[in-house]
């Protein structure tokens, strides 16, 4: 297949290849969600178990059109929906998990339940973002603004594969992945540089498959050939790269909202490591965000 | 006076304001700076010192043509320009100082010398950045994406002081500082937040003059209104930050590169802390960014 280049051509994608999930819901009663789950039943890519609330369900105009495609669970109590979604995708009844409006932090207790959850033990919880962005010639596809604040080498390799097993869906054989930090040098006083340059050594030796590895290098090194010139830095992954790995949590989360606010991008976010995975937005991620992390899930699912 | 909202009013107001100031720069033979030397010569805010291999600098169209304002010193070892230019700014000969071409390690070295520099004892050195972009209505500063990698508490309170020195000196009287976290949370993990929860409170007390500070908070609800309502924060600070602190420095250089790049940030910068500020631009600076950190170190000279 052809690399998928925006979000649009990831939306034909799914319509040409026929790929059709089955979604739960939890707790969708805000107007984002509502758009993103009518617009996915539109393009024809996802049917949906809608679970919480009925009598804020009702609302949707969607309910009446798409009858046969939405199932309702009504469940009151957001902490039993959630239990109940995650239930749903751990008998294989769903492909995706999706959060509405009930915290973050109750429907991750319950995907994390060693009992009841979906995360395979001694597996990475990690999320990628992916992005389009008008001054970039495609989507870049970014690690972790939000689960994992300080990876270890470890954590940091089983992120950069969970990652690399998604972007290879959007049709990129070959990724190139930029370890970013704020300069190109390694030193053992930032110990995340010295943890590149294992990856980067691993990832010579074949430990990540058919993909390009470069860094440390920072943000505008890794995606703009020009500075990456002047600053004499050589790598197949400058000013071209697919996936970028940040140090930290609150690097990654700058990029997040400096390339949205500022970089006019749209933005599209699952969660990877549990069984299914799992579109988690933030409470103020736009209706078309919502609606590019289901595309995004199915693909990815 | 009225706020200088872009570098355009900031070189009006120079030459309004009949600011006017003499810099010494070390090994200038690059066409940035070229570009950035002769523009200050024709606006009028600036006479140099250059201080570096004669026979580079003769190519310089503006040395005929401004010769009674330029001033030449022929030194072809360049760490013993960076100590002649130094020398000159600890003299009071000169009010600002600029790195040409020498490593920015070289240039700090002759600043930093505990007999023959230009750092007072017990004085932070501090880089700060502004930065003029399209998608939002006034100049951002930020701190510290290039000396300071972890900030201390105290170190942090130092370089808050003197980014508002600066600040101030653009016109704002009552400056918003948003001190930048990936999450509005005060929690003992993360021990940034704590200092921050400090660094609020010490501004309650009036520690910081007349200036407004808020946080932690991230970039977007700093900088963006809708994104602070919808997550119900409040400060006066949300969505009109002048002043952005950053955690770290992967933090800082990550939104410097992301404004940059995908932002179309034009950018000016300067080191506080040395008794004349220092302009040290990265190696894939613009002219133009380096005529900018001209014009800002000549104002807060």
């Amino acid at each position: 297949m052809q690399p998928l280049r925006n979000f649009k051509e990831l939306a034909s994608h799914l319509k040409e290849a026929g790929l059709r999930k089955k979604i739960a819901v939890v707790c969708a009663d805000d107007p984002e969600t509502e758009y993103a789950v009518t617009r996915a039943l539109k393009e024809g890519f996802a049917d949906f178990v809608m679970v919480g609330d009925k009598d804020r369900l009702a609302q949707y105009p969607a309910l009446s059109e798409f009858a046969d495609r939405i199932e309702i669970v009504d469940i009151k109590d957001s902490d039993e929906a959630a239990r109940h979604a995650v239930a749903l995708a751990r008998e294989g009844k769903v492909d995706v998990l999706m959060k509405g409006i009930i915290n973050t932090d109750n429907l991750l207790r319950a995907i994390l339940n060693k009992e009841t959850g979906i995360l395979p033990k001694g597996t990475l919880l990690t999320h990628l973002t992916a992005a389009e962005v008008p001054a970039y010639h495609k989507l870049i596809f970014f690690s972790d603004v939000a689960v994992i604040p300080y990876p270890t080498l470890e954590q940091r390799v089983q992120m950069i594969e969970y990652d690399l097993d998604t972007v290879r869906k959007f049709g990129i054989e070959q990724p190139k992945v930029a370890l970013i930090h704020f300069t190109e040098k390694v030193n053992p006083k930032f110990p995340n540089s010295v943890d590149y340059k294992t990856i980067v050594e691993m990832a010579s030796e074949g430990r990540f498959g058919n993909a390009l590895i470069g860094g440390p290098m920072d943000v505008k090194t890794a995606c703009d050939l020009h500075s990456a010139k002047v600053k004499h830095i050589e790598s197949a992954v400058c000013g071209d790269a697919d996936l970028l790995i940040f140090p930290n949590i609150e690097s990654g989360n700058t990029f997040y909202k400096t390339l949205t606010l500022f970089g006019k991008a749209e933005v599209a976010g699952i969660l990877r490591g549990p069984k299914v995975p799992v579109v988690l937005p933030s409470r103020s991620d736009s209706g078309l965000s919502k609606y590019n992390s289901l595309a995004m899930a199915v693909l990815s699912a």
